[in-house]
């Protein structure tokens, strides 16, 4: 039997299922039998257990999960919370009902408040579930450790669930719900571990479930016959050859560069990337400058965060974006939090232009930081829609001393001008999460439309070939920095839409170098038109698919 | 001096200013030297006041702006919102100050909930300023009656204001704030007044200012010359000419046949709209079937409310579109109210697929209410994305007894394969506001991206054009129901682009009609190319006025 679902990658493993624990179910709503001191008592020993818990499993996992963790322990351990709890308990209730209530409470207010903070509300749950966990001396629901390597099936995985994943146990990570940019899509990419999301069927799975997960297929083939297993074990082996083959330029077979770049989130990850054969980077966020502040940081203080990135790569690319605040990532002085659709609202280069000096600022110290390097920098505005906001970028980008400017094209609109807007712009980067969320009009972190979400729809491959021709004509570069750039068969088929570098999670480099390499650019030019021609995502990844077998 | 908005339709008007009235400011934060009883007694009074005067407006008003101000009444009347001035008024405050201090509170708790809640926060705001002035004895800061005709200029105007307007008194209408789809742009375009919205420079004017407010032009030139105000009275004089020349279907010069339909929020327009001369319907909304409900209505009550709008067009075409819920529109008992960006959420086919026994009681109603007229109906789904959700939609209406399917194109995903889903479904119809809300990724009901909501941006003009051009080949009709169709020279333009049908308020049939009849088929797709190659929405519509006039 073969369930179907999107696979992460092209990871494959063999393994046998465990389930992870469905969640503790609502506790009964009665009167306490044991007097309220005694449940303030247990209440606040588990609250403070549970953040203590969380932030200790913070400090192992490090990295963007350690911050992660630490706001869920934070969340454990406030004051408001824990008053609300106090006076259930006064009232009579019971320490799992009052946490159970008071979680609740708080989990609908942030709900109603939408945006980054609707999304924390799953993070609420999963801490009470932890609390009433200690409670009952039980262990909390998550992720199993049998001391044996398994694949983990679970509804979905809670970010807490994620970062702390031990490799060594987990071979693969099969999820009922979630699209290709969950979040546990996204950080299964970014630490390579073999998953396929959205599989309906994986509710049927069983412990001791024998299973192939096969993420390039999209498949999890359940009772495997000794035939699929070899196939499996053969597929397996190829790709530790491509992990440990040696690191060159990503070219295409007939030589044609395609330079394989690296997405970082901030100056830790430049050594990890060069390790694993990043010729530069296509897009460094900066948005974790800005995230903690009150204010934006200084000229002198973001300075030197750009030196450090700008040092490990000498003689590279690297490009820069502005900073993009707003819809699911707002900042307090600059965007306004009351909007209803934030991820259509004051966003990207439209908030930087409401708060200029924030915008001039950024830009000084990126050329501050050029000048001191030896890199070659390159600096684009999110959210670009018009020429007219493109002009005004790249002016003020060089009245500010930076020497290439150039734009993100992640709205439809400024796909569909690409000529216009790269006759003013240095070069263009598309963002294929963005461009997808907004040509499909539907939003890239809500699982009930995460079906629409692929940027394998032939309307996005449309798009992404219109800037590719701009690029042509006005012999601009184009790149592509959105996770379509990490799959390694719709990276040939970017490059026949005439993409000329392809930016991703370090960790994706080896397969799409791999993958470049099986193609000249004439077949990618006709595997791409194959695509382009299908009805739908699923019919154009086929469609690819065969056209790649074809040649 | 001339300054530069966004006009609403083509009308022309002459006229003195008169400012509205600033809002009253914030009242001081002091103790009260009244008793709390006497306080309590003011704001309980002002409250009351300002409940009926809103319900009296909303009697007067009638239509769609009675349920907005009942609504607004309802507000002023809400026990909670008086408990908590009670509470201020008992702890020593002021009414004013409880008053605005309870309003503010209520406000930014809907403000926080998003979607339609968020945008009824500027309605609390409003109603706060009438009970303060109540309170203070001075007249609630609105639109003001000097006794004789004059142009009103304001920041925005409330809902109770436009609804309100007397446009015996109001020559036309300028706001500094607003774009194309803005409140203020939709009620001045249903009702005719002549106003241009997004006026930047309108804070300057002053009362007794004398100005030609040109909505065609998109300009208000403040002290006219007498050459000036001579050719303005001309085009006044052409207007009132258009306004009551014979009702004719709409048509090219070179006799091309451009239907000219009416888009109905019910059917008490139907009557209006056919003296308007609607050669039919080109958007029936149906959610005033479903707002006010608990559930969908039944089969029965759903067919009666038909049958009553479509026995006014015997003949004719009727295009109903299904429930589009969601959004700013959405249903408790078909959406989820804590999607972070509704815009992007489970609406429309989405949300019905997610509900289908309401789909299914909707299509059985509809299918019988054609049996029993003359009319040719035809039903359209909201919000593809997909050919698979296109053929989902039309195998299901077929299956239940509808003749004619077809889909609206908004989102730029179905635009960009519109011949793939012209190849299942029967007709087409484009809805401007909400494709060019997603090709520009900026919500059509935010102010701070007003700007970027312009459906004369040449990607919006692109994507019509694909679907025009997917129309021209498979030989099925492409109708535009949104706000485009209503704007004289660009309904000249979207004809040129392949569009063979135009819906809109029946307020602005003779206009466009008066337009089309001015151009032959090769002008029109002359202009659409002209507007399609400019830089931006503001050069579109320049480049399609010269070319217009090179004719």
């Amino acid at each position: 039997m073969q369930l179907r679902g999107t696979g992460v990658g092209v990871g494959v493993a063999i393994g046998s299922v465990i389930r992870m624990a469905d969640p503790l179910p609502e506790p009964p709503d009665r009167v306490s039998e044991l007097a309220p001191d005694v449940e303030s008592e247990r209440a606040t020993s588990a609250l403070t257990a549970t953040a203590a818990d969380l932030a200790a499993r913070g400090l192992t996992a490090g990295g963007t999960a350690k911050d992660v963790l630490e706001a869920q322990a934070l969340m454990a351990a406030d004051p408001s919370l824990g008053t609300e709890v106090e006076n259930r308990v006064q009232a009579g209730a019971t320490a799992e009902r009052a946490v159970f209530d008071a979680f609740v409470g708080y989990r609908d207010m942030l709900a109603g408040m939408g945006g980054y903070l609707a999304e924390r509300a799953a993070d609420l749950d999963d801490i009470s579930q932890r609390v009433r966990a200690h409670l009952a001396g039980v262990p909390a629901p998550g992720v199993p450790s049998p001391g044996h390597p398994f694949v983990l099936v679970a509804r979905d995985l809670s970010p807490a669930d994620t970062a702390t994943l031990d490799l060594d146990q987990v071979s693969a990570v099969v999820t009922v719900d979630g699209g290709p940019t969950s979040h546990t899509a996204i950080l299964a990419r970014e630490k390579s571990i073999v998953a396929i999301v959205g599989v309906a069927g994986a509710s049927s799975l069983l412990d001791g479930d024998s299973v192939i997960v096969d993420a390039g297929a999209d498949t999890v083939t359940v009772g495997p016959t000794p035939d699929e297993l070899a196939a499996a074990e053969h597929r397996i082996a190829e790709r530790a050859a491509i992990a440990t083959a040696p690191i060159e330029p990503g070219r295409l077979a007939d030589g044609t560069a395609v330079p394989l770049l690296a997405n970082l989130g901030s100056a830790d990850g430049a050594a990890a990337a060069v390790r694993l054969g990043a010729e530069g980077v296509g897009l460094f966020r900066t948005e974790f400058l800005f995230l903690d502040a009150e204010r934006a940081p200084g000229i002198d203080e973001q300075r030197a965060e750009y030196v450090r990135l700008l040092e490990a790569f000498p003689g590279r690319k690297v490009v820069v974006r502005v900073l993009d605040a707003g819809a699911d990532k707002p900042l307090s002085f600059v965007n306004d939090d009351a909007e209803p659709n934030p991820a259509l609202g004051l966003r990207g280069i439209r908030a930087l232009r409401a708060a200029e000096p924030v915008l001039r600022d950024q830009l000084t110290a990126l050329a501050q930081a050029e000048a001191e390097t030896e890199a070659e920098l390159q600096v684009m505005a999110p959210m670009i829609a018009t020429v007219e906001e493109t002009r005004y970028f790249t002016e003020l980008a060089h009245e500010l001393g930076i020497r290439v400017a150039g734009v993100m094209i992640e709205t439809p609109a400024a796909a569909l001008i690409a000529d216009r807007v790269l006759g003013v712009a240095e070069f263009a980067s598309i963002g294929t999460n963005d461009l997808t969320q907004y040509t499909m009009a539907a939003d890239r972190l809500l699982g009930s439309v995460a079906a629409l979400q692929d940027p394998w729809h032939p309307a996005v491959l449309r798009l992404i070939g219109e800037v590719g021709a701009a690029g042509a004509t006005s012999g601009k570069p184009v790149g592509v920095c959105g996770e379509a750039a990490a799959d390694p068969l719709l990276a040939v088929v970017l490059v026949g839409l005439g993409v000329t570098s392809l930016s991703m999670s370090p960790s994706a480099i080896a397969d799409v170098r791999a993958s470049l390499r099986g193609y000249d650019l004439a077949d990618a030019a006709r595997i791409a038109r194959a695509a382009l021609a299908a009805e739908g995502a699923t019919e154009a990844r086929q469609a690819a698919r065969a056209a790649a077998e074809a040649r």
